[in-house]
């Protein structure tokens, strides 16, 4: 689980509601209405600016920012070292059978070109084609965040907007003036709590955790075009390492030595 | 049919009405002067930041994202697999007779190069500077909406100012306040509305589509020069899975077997 | 003449004017101090931003966007292919001659280098380095009109902050607030004037009228090399239709015929 | 330590304090719900935006912005024309005794490369592949205080609204008007003292910070490469004084030989 | 001098004076404590945003906005046609003599090397990562003033959120609000005008010059190779012309030969 993105958002929400209890209470913000108004309008252009089965696709991709198995770089490096090693001592075929046993399907297909014997600069372009897509259609998850966290502020304006339209045309009684754009308001805090509370965080955690992705990816097809090349585990390494932090580094060919790989 | 922009766009309006009713009557968001001040000073501005044709080509061009075919890359994929296995059982010429019957001219435009011996760099270069010049061509289309979506909301506020100078200069009758206010926001109203529900959405889809339609011709460049390089269908196959996502793709060649192509 | 900046300037103002009428009149907006305030400031902080004759130059770049004799890229093609075929028929040195008759100077430029028998690696080189440095001139006169958009805003806010602060500190008459108010926020309106109505269409038709305008020049070096390189007429014109959308496409080869060319 | 950061917060802290003085009383500006809701809210998003570890990083890269030993461009190439000498005089191998005593860990382990014998192309491959992870990583660490520093004003917003839909809806006592808002507008100030004050300075200075690490070493990797390829110490000085401003430029080989190195 | 930045701050400054005398008084723009939380706050977060030689260096830089030396681009054509004449005469060694002549340090640098016999590889190296060098510190100086620009309305704004939370607070005289809100209003004021008037015309300045003297030192780098491939005087003419606008173009070799050199 992802827990920076359900602590933020429950802190968030719990910071919120604290600062409503001090002077008001929480009945004055919730009102249907306004809810339909704000989120109805944000959902509504959202769906109006992406194919169907993007918007549709977000929900899967919303999974992303909460339910997250990180593949670990440091565990990628260790597998793509193993599986030079085999390569070396038994052949790029003897990687077949140990293909079977890999979970990432990124690293499998990789593994099955090599196998097959695919030219070098074919396995380079096939796996940085799918690298390009995969970014493409992470891409797509990010904005339609993005655009829903662009519209909801505009639609919270647009309700107090209305509010503020019917409230100045009937003003017959003062006193009602005040509550009146307090109801109206309401919206505006609706968008702006979608927007900075909820969008904008997805977004920019969907942007991070591809990232990520992306970067656990590129090692791999740098550690699988070196293993094709046949080079040097050592250098291997050396050339792995520099994906990652100096801080994450490790001795990784001795502690594959120790597990007796 | 693009359901989306339409469901989209209904939904939208449908939520402002509602919001409208709640409090006041849909009669005072009617307002012609508003309107004109509003959609017209939007239109002109556009009409003046565009040639011409431009701006009257967006109506053909917003057609796409009402009404919209996709081509589905998981068609195109198989479409080029069938060409790839004619070519190699009847040699490249075959393609001529096979092309007739094909409905995408980008496509058939391709195919008629490979037929007449063009060069294999000649055929990138040509097929890739249309695919540049398409892209062009639809950016624009996405300009002008995205233009339009920039102009309205600032012509709504101008309305809303020139109604705000009139009211202030004559102030005799306080009760008079509201009612010309409640009218001059009617302006920004309509502003952010046309901004929001209509242009924005609609430049995003047209943007959306075109990147679905440049992906879509980028498989068929690699395809064509593919198959005029004389590759494997097998490596073909596996080259083009790598623009769509893994749970899309088939085994096509199996597919094509079994319809006996 | 370009219709279309024209067209649009004008419905924009009269849009403007139907709206001031509707409740006022015209007189309240029309103020020299606030048009020194808000016209000034523009044009002096737009001054101070650009070395001299680039802001004096905007003055000529500013024609290009009322009167504009469109190269059209359909004509442009026509010659090319009327020029390979006299390069093909007479030889490269024929050209000479021809060239004379040619009104654009870049293509003649460039017809002249290769009659020269500059080396083709050289023709691209001289000819391309010429297109950036003209997108880059052209640039320069679409920069003055987004910094002018830019400024005129904000000096219309400032020019309000002016009238705001003067009129809150002699706060004795509360019934001269109103109009005074009103007074203050001419200069926004000016302001947003300028920039939507004015500056900020000048600027999107420069960008757009370049960027046809180098489209054209592209379409010319294109053309150019493979002339120089001797390639077939036929190939030349599937080439340069690659600029150019489907539907302006014609069969130029044999309208040349027709015209005996 | 980076004085311009100390000195930059505490003068900025200084001239807020002294503004809310000569008018008011600083008791008025410590409100702790304000602050939870502000500084709560802007962590809590900031929180839910980033993977939990990149959040954590963000103190360590901290430190930097204020405790930062500036890696002088001079010094590095004084050191690296020290090493060309030496590789020059007692062969490449002499390197490895050399770079014991380097502090420098990017230095050292391209001067490791280059004594195993490592291939100039993997070298260079290496090096920069580092580099472009190193920037990557620096990246982080910046985007997660933009993104506070966008969060914060919008959460002073959402504070002020709060109290506003509060005080609006009980308007019983007009003279609570006054203090109300004064206590709403808090959240406001807060937001844009976190973001001016505190978070956008910071990201600006650890761009600015990575930008000069990102320039030493590519220094160092042009100065490697170079003494690989054995060139001479007198092009390679000129070669790496091109990184640096003329006024820093010295004749680094005197002063080199004048220390007797 | 720059002219047109001296006119621009001046008539600006004129035009705000203007403004404020029509309907006011002077008097109540000039407030210390205002100045120092607009302009000191503005100084100091942008102060802690740079490391402090960057920041310190920001008053050479500025220097350039108002005192600057135009290197025309078409002195410099004429100079290196003058060069490329000597070399093809008197061979690449005699341009030794003729550097010293030179004003231009980058121009001299490059003879220097063409004259060591510098391979052209490195020459082309050398000059080129020195204009990458020379750009990225340029863009230092224009970061500081476009951060200043974005400070300077956000501290402005917190000055009036000070001063209106002060006065909200003791809100007991109903006539001190307006002068009040007057007062508060003069901080917004000074940062509009620091930002508007000084800050972003400085930084597009210096952006603009900048542009220019990085297309001289092309034409510089251009211009040297040239001559070092020994490539005829007149072919270099024509490569150079292409950098700047047909109307500025000259028949510099005729020039040169009236001029006896």
């Amino acid at each position: 689980m992802d827990i920076s993105t359900v602590a933020g958002l429950i802190l968030g929400i719990v910071f919120m509601i604290y600062g409503i209890f001090l002077s008001g209470d929480l009945s004055a913000y919730w009102d249907v209405p306004s809810v339909v108004i704000t989120l109805g309008g944000t959902l509504a252009s959202t769906l109006a600016s992406f194919p169907l089965d993007d918007f549709t696709n977000t929900l899967k991709v919303l999974k992303k920012a909460f339910v997250y198995k990180d593949t670990s770089p440091d565990e990628v490096i260790k597998e793509i070292i193993r599986l030079a090693n085999v390569a070396r001592k038994e052949g790029l075929l003897a990687l077949d059978e140990y293909a079977e046993t890999l979970e990432d399907q990124f690293l499998k297909k990789g593994i099955m070109l090599i196998v097959d014997g695919t030219e070098p600069e074919l396995v380079r372009n096939i796996l940085e084609t799918e690298l390009v897509y995969i970014e493409d259609r992470h891409a797509n998850g990010q904005r339609v965040f993005e655009t829903a966290a662009n519209f909801a502020p505009a639609f919270g304006m647009l309700g107090t907007l209305i509010g503020l339209i019917n409230m100045l045309r009937t003003l017959d009684d003062p006193s009602s003036v005040g509550p009146s754009m307090s109801v109206a308001l309401v919206t505006t805090f609706y968008g702006s709590v979608l927007s900075n509370l909820v969008f904008l965080p997805l977004a920019q955690k969907l942007r991070e955790r591809n990232g990520r992705e992306i970067l656990v990816k590129e090692l791999m097809v740098e550690g699988l075009l070196s293993i094709q090349a046949g080079e040097n585990p050592r250098i291997i390494e050396e050339k792995l390492k520099t994906f990652i932090p100096p801080k994450m580094r490790k001795n990784y060919r001795e502690e594959l030595e120790k597990e007796g790989a």
